[in-house]
């Protein structure tokens, strides 16, 4: 935890315009009513740079934030209202963050930036560079190219630079973050066996299939239950394949529905291309990620679970190497609400208005 | 288990006109969709003394019974139809089982009795003797008072006789069977200080809400959760007190939902009149519960717990006694979908075609 | 359900001796307080033509079986007692079920077929054929040597007519028949390219793991949490490599801790030889398992869960298929208590006595 | 969430000496490994005014702290080690947290104090009052009685005052936290009818029990399992009694099981004295606790949840009334591992050491 002096003294030059003459960042969250959003704002609330000037979500009538989230109760939040676009005002706000659905953000992006805001994005709708994937796999059309154009995909870990200058970040998918940061380091160093095919296997809770109610995800038929889901074609698929470089053909991914809350386990299978020791493989991620504060990457013979991340912003990874057939096993680990979601779109913000990158994540 | 055989030899006499020339039941489900109308078909699938011969819900179109109910899946059963009255006739069907909405039942009954149809309704229409309780507890007004003056309140552990020759069984609630069985053989020894009040704590797994999706449902608002709810005007508090003969003023119940898919634990306060050993209590309760077969009465000592009970159809209850002052505290526990439903509407069914009471059920 | 009566008329040639002048089986158990020993009394006693003669356990003292497995209380059972081996005779047994540690089965078989006692082992001392395995995969020397050679794998979808005749069977372990039975048709068929490697991501609930207390799986470990255990080294590899007869340079399975009671979910990735229709999966299975009850192909499109499974012992087997690229997912599913231990167990008995193979089991 | 700076201004005048010349609290814990030493470490760690100095537990060796809470991975922070008195020295350390066994906490506090050292004791070894109790609720003879008459019961919502000056501060039971601060303001208003009795009914989250494997807290002995325990004679009800001046006769508090992690939820049944309105009582809590930041009274109509309190500090509570009859029934709740163990612990530290109550809590 990062106290404002702290972020004075290391994080911001006087120089960098980032942070308002307020000094601090003037924060709004559209779809605040969701677990995304609701996960927002408890972290938000303990960041000591942001101030919360606004909530917004597609709801009859405004209400308390505590009647969507009451473990928020006592708070001093503004009032969740309906979200009214013109009220926006880069005099009053300095960056929304969307926790809403693809659709909605594709339509509400452009008219943000117009007016002089920052946008941070959890939703899909700026992640695909190419326009043209969104009909199947998202299901509309895209006609906001420029904003596309504009956008920068926000793994901290990948693109701190361009991120600290984005005027809209596209914040990962939750899967897509438990693959992309799992395969990087060895497919940027040329290790992997692009032909042998990747498999990844993901195993991830239910919020972060989001807050509408369904019969699918009706407590009593995810409890005591366990089931795989869009074998072959997840949305998230076309992100990871952009972000990894790699073709369909080589790549499978699998997503199953625990019956728990939160967290993401990835078990991805490679194929070295040829004899490594499993301390090589730490020692490439160690360095790779040395100066990113959010992963964990474990020694040999110790494995993220669940659990060591649920609640954090963390995104831990550990091996285990079969050395006789240059074999790999990845397993990786992360909060679906947290690195998957609130947590990455705030370590995102901290790098776009110069705070340290874990500032109220740590 | 009981095979035909043995149904044959020990429960049904020849004079007894209840199994028709078939030899068995033939039995229509009806809210064959639901949680109760899936614990029914798969009850009734293992009785030897029943054919289902229709399957009915509200659905868009008829389906395969496995599309609703997975685990059900290689089972000969009829293609699940929507309801259609007119075509449900005693030359084809003995025994319609409504597994289905109380507003429903109320607007069914009438019509299946009149075409000869013997009825199991697992709703609150038919429970309560004074129709003019209806609109204060179930928010509709009750227009079949024949029909309610007919039925049999289906606890068979109370009224076995009139079972037996009931056209119409209303099968008691999951919350009212938890509490009614825990107390009647305490309140009918007049053992009990009513004036002391009654409070009455229950604990239930969500299948007992049904199979509607809602947020309060919802995966993440049940798991690592727990709440009461409907304090001082549950649904199930009238006819507890009809069954009990006791009044609103003596008498809390508290329900909670548990995290957890099946079963009901009560625990309930009793100020006794005079001082008893906790013996003398369990010695009572196994006199009145000696020819119930779905009973167990714990020794002092031990409890019921939920894991006991699930997936089967006994009631069990244990008891603490602070003697010093008279305190009983009664423990019962069943599952909602089997004793609370199903299970104890198969029961009423056996009691009145002459199987043994616990056929398919033990 | 079958009835004894249907099992004379369908199963039993009057000429096959295996049922006693009982005319029922006389089973022991051995390791009855465990979580397969539970699951083996629910089943036996609902089995008409089994009766269970001896419980034992390796308990301080004899205990009402009840006290281990509270479900089971009210019905008729043996006291649970300590083994003595020498007390049992095939006089007053005919079938012994051992669901005991590895160990102790490897001790005990031998001189209980030398009493002329029929054996269903549930560990693994019996299961792989090299005796010179064991010190590597369970950690000690195998000197029962004749009782190996002799023991047959017990997996009655692959072996049936050798289990009628055995006097011991090795009953599979629960990840193996949930790998087993997803694989062999395909291999049979020689349509996998094993070149191209398989992966098997196992997850199951944590009746699997037994039922001795540890941290791991103590509830706050387990709960809200999911890991890998066991990566490249699990036990039940070198039993799967003998049943598929594969190499271990081609086979990875990686077992998970789902938090669950029960249930095994496996998604098992392969590469096809040549273009094939998921069609033609699905009906290559189909013919494979014709006459194999316990077995449910799901049509291209459906896919298994671990709640159609639960409770039942059903093997489930479900496919999707990249016409693309001959990339192949089986989706399997199992209860690992019931067709995982002990269903399958008594499956293996309903074989050698001459039941239909699902008697109590449906 | 508060910055130093803030802390500075607000709360420590510079004329007390409680923050040393450090500037900040040198803290140790004691039972470190435990659950609430994992949860005190990870709200120390967020503490602006604490430095964690030394951990201790009983273990074989010395650890690395994220073997046993895979969590803290990546913080930094000393071994863990055995206790070693000796080492433990005011100018080393201000305060110790003993998350230690009550008979471990009740031999080592004399000592500590001895040596300059306050303490946080979270065990029951200083809570009663009389000496005497010891015997019968925990099974030990208590021998520090000079110690035991300096303790302070720690709820800062009802001892402040004492707490900021105490050298030894007995940290409240989670149970007995959930109780007493749902009665005290009820009871001190004397508007309850004592002689009616007070009905306690609690549900506690598995934690709560502690991390030593049990098998009645593996993991399938709990999930889809509930229960009751210690009727009649838990532990925390002699603390309950002392705080709250009333008589075991007139009292009843029965604990139960929940299968979740975190959280406890006590419904508490008293009947008034007097004809009151529900809003009477809510604004009497409001009044009784118009300072205490950790204590939220819900409007009437509104209930809490576990969700609302899980990993919070906040003790939450709601009424129901029947006007008719002047019964009230009391909903409380809080996490027991926070607000009822190791975040009321920090709690009373800041207390003593001058910082705004909920540093780090919020």
């Amino acid at each position: 935890m990062e106290s404002l002096g702290a972020v004075v003294q290391t994080g911001v030059s006087p120089a960098q315009p980032a942070l308002g003459r307020q000094g601090y960042v003037r924060a709004a969250v559209a779809g605040a009513t969701g677990y995304a959003g609701g996960e927002l704002l408890s972290i938000l609330l303990r960041h000591p740079g942001v101030r919360i000037v606004r909530l917004m979500a597609e709801i009859p009538k405004p209400i308390p934030m505590e009647e969507a989230h009451p473990a928020l109760r006592g708070n001093r939040l503004p009032i969740c209202e309906l979200p009214a676009l013109d009220d926006l005002r880069s005099s009053d706000i300095d960056l929304v963050f969307l926790a809403t659905p693809h659709e909605a953000s594709h339509n509400l992006v452009p008219g943000l930036l117009d007016r002089g805001l920052r946008v941070v994005d959890l939703s899909a709708a700026f992640r695909l560079k190419d326009p043209a994937a969104y009909p199947r796999w998202y299901g509309f059309k895209h006609s906001a190219a420029a904003a596309l154009a504009a956008a920068v995909y926000g793994a901290p870990e990948l693109y701190a630079e361009e991120i600290r200058k984005a005027r809209l970040v596209a914040n990962p998918g939750c899967y897509a973050t438990s693959i992309i940061l799992a395969l990087t380091p060895l497919l940027r160093a040329g290790w992997a066996n692009l032909a042998a095919g990747i498999v990844c296997d993901s195993k991830s809770g239910v919020t972060g299939a989001g807050r509408t109610p369904s019969e699918r995800l009706h407590f009593p038929e995810v409890h005591e239950n366990f089931r795989a889901y869009s074998l072959f074609h997840h949305r998230h698929v076309p992100e990871m394949l952009q972000q990894l470089g790699l073709e369909e053909r080589d790549f499978i991914f699998t997503p199953h529905l625990l019956p728990i809350n939160r967290g993401i386990l990835s078990t991805t299978y490679v194929r070295l291309r040829g004899g490594r020791a499993v301390e090589e493989i730490v020692s490439l991620y160690r360095e790779f990620y040395a100066r990113a504060p959010m992963v964990r990457v474990y020694d040999a013979g110790a494995m993220p679970e669940i659990q060591a991340v649920a609640r954090t912003n963390y995104f831990d990874v550990g091996f285990a190497l079969d050395p006789a057939t240059n074999r790999l096993i990845v397993i990786s680990a992360l909060d679906n609400l947290a690195k998957g979601a609130a947590g990455q779109a705030v370590q995102n913000m901290n790098l776009m208005y110069g705070f340290p990158e874990e500032t109220a994540l740590g």
